[in-house]
C-alpha cells in the first residue's frame, strides 16, 4: 500500500482520483487544488486529505505524485519530485517549452526515479491489442498508419487562448501514437491547418482542422486528420497497414443496440469524449504506473516520450508556416 | 452506509463481493461459505468478516442480504431474512419447487421487505435500453421476440447431475426476458430438446440443445434457442419485432481490432462467459438493490418474477415430453 | 441455342424473362399471357413472339418451360410438358393439392425430362456459399438453424382471398431452406401463428406473424419467423449453429454507405423485397436450369423438394390449429 | 438503336464490351485491336466485327466510339473521332502529356461531340449515392475528406516501366475523386511516396506506397493513401467529414456470410480488384454515356476533368520530389 498525492482536481485529476481510490495498493493521501470546491469534491468521494503542494510534496509518507495540475505546474512538480525522489506521473505535456522540459529529463533521469507521461491511449485496450498483435508480426512490416483523431466539441475561446494551441493539447496524443504504431522515429512532418469551425481559432491564429503526413526514414508513412468538431462524438480511430494485411481500430459505443426502422439501420454514434472513450485507458495507465512504483519497473511511456511528441508539435507548427515537409530532430 | 451480510463465495458471490466491495454506500460485513478458503478469498479482497450463518443473520446492524449460496439454501436464508426484516437480494431460482417459493414470497409479502431476483440481464445495459426504447414506443407493438442464448460450454457430469437441470439453471433466464419484453405474460409454451452434444446429457435425461415459442395472450410470439456449447463464446442476443421496426442488441467484444488478411476479415469473438458479458450488469442490478434498500423503493425485479420463471420453467419440462403447447397458469 | 416457352408475363414472369432473354445459350421463342399488356411488354423488350398455349407446348422446336403462371396452371402445363419431352422450371407450389402434386411427379418421373422447382433462395450467393461452407466441415455437425423470413408489406385482402394462404406460399421457402440446411429431413414440426398486423388475415382464417419449430430424427432443430409486414424492408437471415461454429448470412443494401450524425450511425435499410434481393438468385437458378437441360443433368432442386414443401405446410396448418408437434409423412 | 465501336479488347475492353453488348440502345458495331485473339473473343462473345481502325472511325453510320486502347493512341483517336462529329467515350487518361492533352479538348470544344473520360468511380452505387447526401446537404459543408486506395496486386516491372507512373495511372482515379467530393477545386497539393513493397519500384524511381494532402482556396482539406499492395483485397473506402456530420463509404464482398470460430470472428475480404469491384460503376458509366449521346446532354465527367486529374498528377511528382506543398494550377 503506497500513498500518493494527486495534483489537480479538475476534469482528468477526477478520473485518477476515482482509479487511485479503487486501487487495492493505493492510498490517496492527499489532494492538491487551489480551487477549494473541485478539490472538496474528490477528497469527500475518496477520503483523501485537502492539503498544499509543499505538504504533499514534503511528506516522507507519499511514494508517488499525480500531476494533472495546469500545465504551467508540471515542471516544477516534476522536479521538485525527483530531488525528493519521489515517483511522478505527469499528465501531457511537461511543459510548453523544450528547454525546461530537457530540464525535467535530466532530473528526471539523474534522479533515477519512475516517470510516467499520461499518454493514456497507449492502454486502451483496443490500441494496446492492435499493438500486441503488430509486434506478435500478424500484418508483417508496418508501411502506413492512418489516425483519426477528432473531438466533439471545440475548446472555449477562453481555454483556447490560454492553452497551448491546438497541436500542442491535441494533436500530441496522435504523435505519440504515431510513434508507438510505426514502429520507427518520424523523420520528417507535414502539417496544414484551416480554421473552418469557429472563428476565434482562426483570430488567435489557430487551426480547428488540421492534416499531417509523418515519415520515418526507411519511408513508412503516417497520416493523421484533426477537427475539433465532430457532431457524432468522439472519434478515434487507427488503422495500420503492413506487407501482411491491416489492423483497425475503431470508436466504441455505449450500447449495442441497432434499430431497424422504416428510413434506415441505426446504431449508437460513438462514446461521447475522452473520460467515456478512454476510461478503460485512464484506469490502466495508473494501474502500470503504480506497478512501476511498486516494482520498481520503468514505466513503459516516459518522459523522453513526453519531450518527443512535443518536438513533433514544434515541427508540425513550423510545417503549416512553411508549406514543407520539416525535417524532425529529436 | 449499509452492512450487508453475503452468503455464498463461489463465482457469483465473488462477483457480488467485489461490486459491494466498491459500492460507496455499502460495507461488506460478513462472508458465510462453507468452504473456507473461497471465504477467505473473500475476505482478504474485501475486508468482510468470515462468520457463520447465524451471526451474518442475527446481526441486527446488518440491514441486507446478498444470497448467492447453494440453490436449497435460497428459501430458508430468504424466509429468515424476511423474519428478522432485512433486505433480500437472492439468486436465481428462489427454490427448485413451487409451493416452497410460494412459502418464501407470503413471508417477503408479510415482511414488506424490499426482496430482489438476480435476473442480471435486465440490468445490461444495452439490453436496458432496448427496453427502454420499446416502452418508449420506437418499434410499436411488439409482435416477436428472438432470443439467442448459448453457453460456451457445458456443464459437468457432476454438477449436470446436481442442479436443477438445463431448462431450470439456464433457461430461466430467457423466460424471464421473454416476459420482460414480450410485455404481456404469455400463457402457452412450446419446448422442444435433445442431446446432441455430450451423451451425459441424454443420460441424465436433459438436454444440451434446445428450442422454444411462448405465446401470450394476445398471440404476441418469443422464440428462444440454447445450445450448453458455443464454441465461438458466450452468445447472448436479443431481437424485438414490432409494428414499426425492430430493435437488436448483440454481443460485446474485449476490443474493436480488425484484422484484414489474406482469407477473411476477422473480428473478436464474444466475451467468454456470464462473468465477463455481464460484468456491467452484475453491478448494476447491486446499485439497483442497494438504493432501493437505502431508499424503499420496491426493486424492480421481485420475488414474483422468480416464480413466473419458474413456472415457464415446469412448463416447458411439460411441454418438451408432451410435445405440445403447454397452458402457463401462474 | 435452345428455344424456350415462358408462361406467366407478371411479376417473376418479367423477371425469368429478362433472365431467359440475357442468356448466350437460349431464346425466348414465346409469351403466353391471357393479360395482354403484360406479355406485349415482355415480347417488346426480348423478342418473344406472343403465343397460346398450344403454341407454345407443341411447337417442336421448344426444348424447355418456364412456368410463372397462376399456380392453378401449374400442374397441367407440368403434365402436358412431360408427355411432349420438354423439360420444365416451375414456380412453386407445382400445385396446392397433394394428390396432384404427385401425379405431376409421377409424369415427370415417367418421361425422364429435367424438372426445377423454383426455390430461388437456394441460388442466393451467400446462402449457397453459406451451403457450401457446412458440406465443407467448417462447423462440423449441424445442431440449429435459424431462419428469418419477414416480408416488407401484407399482401392485398384479394390476393390473400385469391392464394394458397401465407404458409403455402411464403413459409414454402422457408420449409426447403430448413430442408436445404438442415442435411436431415424434418421428421416433427410446430407452428403457431397469430393475426396482428391487419383484421383481414383474422377474417381470412390466415396468419400474418407466425413461429415455427422443426425437428429432424436425429434431434436437430430449426426456428423459422415470418411476419408480413417488416417496416424495414425484406428481412431474410441464416444462421446455422453446429459442433464447430456458427454461419450467418444477412441481408443485402444498396449501398455501403453509413452516416454519422448527432443522433446516430445509419446505414442503407435492406433491399425493398424479392426481386431486389433475389435478384442474382433468379439468374442463378435459371443459369441451372438451362445447364441441366442442355447437359441432360438432373437440377438440384427438383419435383420431390417441391412436394416435401408442400406436407411440411400441410403439417404446419394441422400444428397451428392443434397445437402439437405433428409428425411429418413425406 | 446507335453503332459503337469499340478499341481495345483488353481487360477493360472487354468489360466495355459486355457492358455495349448488353445495352438495348445500343449495337457494338466494331472492334478494333492488334492483337487478333483479343478481338476475336470479344466478336464471337458480342457479335461486333473485328475491323480496323480507319473503318472503325469512317464508317457513317458509326456514332460513337468507346477507346479503351493504349494510353498513346487515346489523343489520335479523339481528335480524329471529333473530325467526324463521332461522340467519345474514352479511358483515363487522355494522354499523359498535358498540351497533347489541350489538343484534344480544344478539338472535342470545337467539334462540341459529347466526350466522356472514364472516371468510373464517379458512377459507384455507393459513391454516387454519398455525393448525392452531400448534395443534399445532410454533413453540411464538406471540411475534410479522405480516399483509401490500395490494389491488391503490384504491376509486373514490365508493366510499370511501359507505363505513366503509378501516380498517372493509380492516383489520378484519386485525384478525380478528391475533386468529385472536395466541393472546390485543389489549389495546394503535397505527396510523398516509398518503394517498400518491391525493389523494381525504386529502382524504376517509381513509388509503389505513397500519402497525399490536397487543399482547396477556402481550407478544405483532403488526404489519399495509396499501396499497390493490400494482400486482402481491392481496398477502395471514402470518407467524407462536413460541419454537420460524415458519410463514408466501404469496400463491397462477394457474400454475407459471417463465421463464428473458436478463434474468431470471419467475414467475406473485399472483392479482388476494379473488375469485380466496380462492375456496376462500368455499366452505369456506359449507360450515361449512351444516354448523352442519344439525348445531346452533356457527360457529367468530361475532358476538362481528365485534364484537371493530370494536373494534379504532375504537381504530386512536384511534391514528392521537392518535399513542398506545391501549387496547383488548372
Amino acid at each position: 500500500m503506497i500513498d500518493v498525492s494527486l495534483f489537480g482536481a479538475g476534469q482528468i485529476g477526477s478520473v485518477h482520483a476515482a482509479n487511485l481510490a479503487r486501487h487495492p495498493g493505493v492510498r490517496l493521501r492527499y489532494i492538491v487544488d487551489p480551487y477549494r470546491p473541485a478539490a472538496e469534491r474528490i477528497a469527500a468521494a475518496t477520503g483523501a486529505e485537502i492539503t498544499d503542494t509543499h505538504t504533499a510534496l514534503g511528506d516522507p509518507g507519499v511514494k508517488a505524485l499525480v500531476i494533472a495540475s495546469a500545465t504551467r505546474t508540471h515542471a516544477d512538480l516534476t522536479i521538485a519530485a525527483a530531488a525528493r525522489g519521489k515517483a511522478v506521473f505527469c499528465e501531457k505535456p511537461i511543459d510548453l517549452d523544450i528547454g525546461r522540459t530537457d530540464e525535467c529529463l535530466a532530473a528526471v533521469e539523474k534522479a533515477g526515479i519512475p516517470f510516467q507521461i499520461g499518454f493514456n491511449r497507449r492502454f486502451d485496450p483496443s490500441f494496446r491489442s492492435l499493438k500486441a498483435r503488430i509486434n506478435a508480426g500478424e500484418i508483417g512490416a508496418v508501411e502506413q498508419v492512418i489516425i483519426t483523431s477528432r473531438d466533439p466539441e471545440p475548446e472555449t475561446e477562453e481555454a483556447l487562448a490560454g492553452g497551448g494551441g491546438v497541436f500542442r493539447e491535441m494533436t500530441i496524443h496522435d504523435f505519440d501514437m504515431a510513434r508507438f504504431l510505426l514502429g520507427e522515429e518520424p523523420v520528417e512532418l507535414f502539417a496544414t491547418g484551416s480554421s473552418l469551425v469557429l472563428p476565434y481559432y482562426a483570430k488567435l491564429g489557430e487551426y480547428d482542422t488540421a492534416m499531417f503526413i509523418l515519415r520515418t526514414a526507411s519511408g513508412r508513412q503516417c497520416h493523421i486528420n484533426n477537427s475539433v468538431r465532430a457532431v457524432y462524438g468522439y472519434d478515434q480511430r487507427i488503422e495500420v497497414h503492413g506487407s501482411g494485411g491491416m489492423l483497425r481500430a475503431g470508436n466504441r459505443t455505449l450500447t449495442s443496440v441497432e434499430f431497424s426502422g422504416p428510413k434506415e439501420i441505426a446504431t449508437d454514434k460513438p462514446l461521447h469524449f475522452f473520460v467515456e472513450r478512454y476510461q478503460e485507458s485512464y484506469a490502466a495507465e495508473l494501474d502500470h504506473f503504480i506497478d512501476c512504483v511498486t516494482s520498481g519497473k520503468k514505466p513503459a511511456v516516459g518522459a523522453s516520450d513526453g519531450r518527443k511528441a512535443m518536438i513533433l508539435c514544434e515541427a508540425a507548427i513550423a510545417s503549416a508556416k512553411s508549406g514543407r515537409f520539416e525535417s524532425v530532430r529529436f
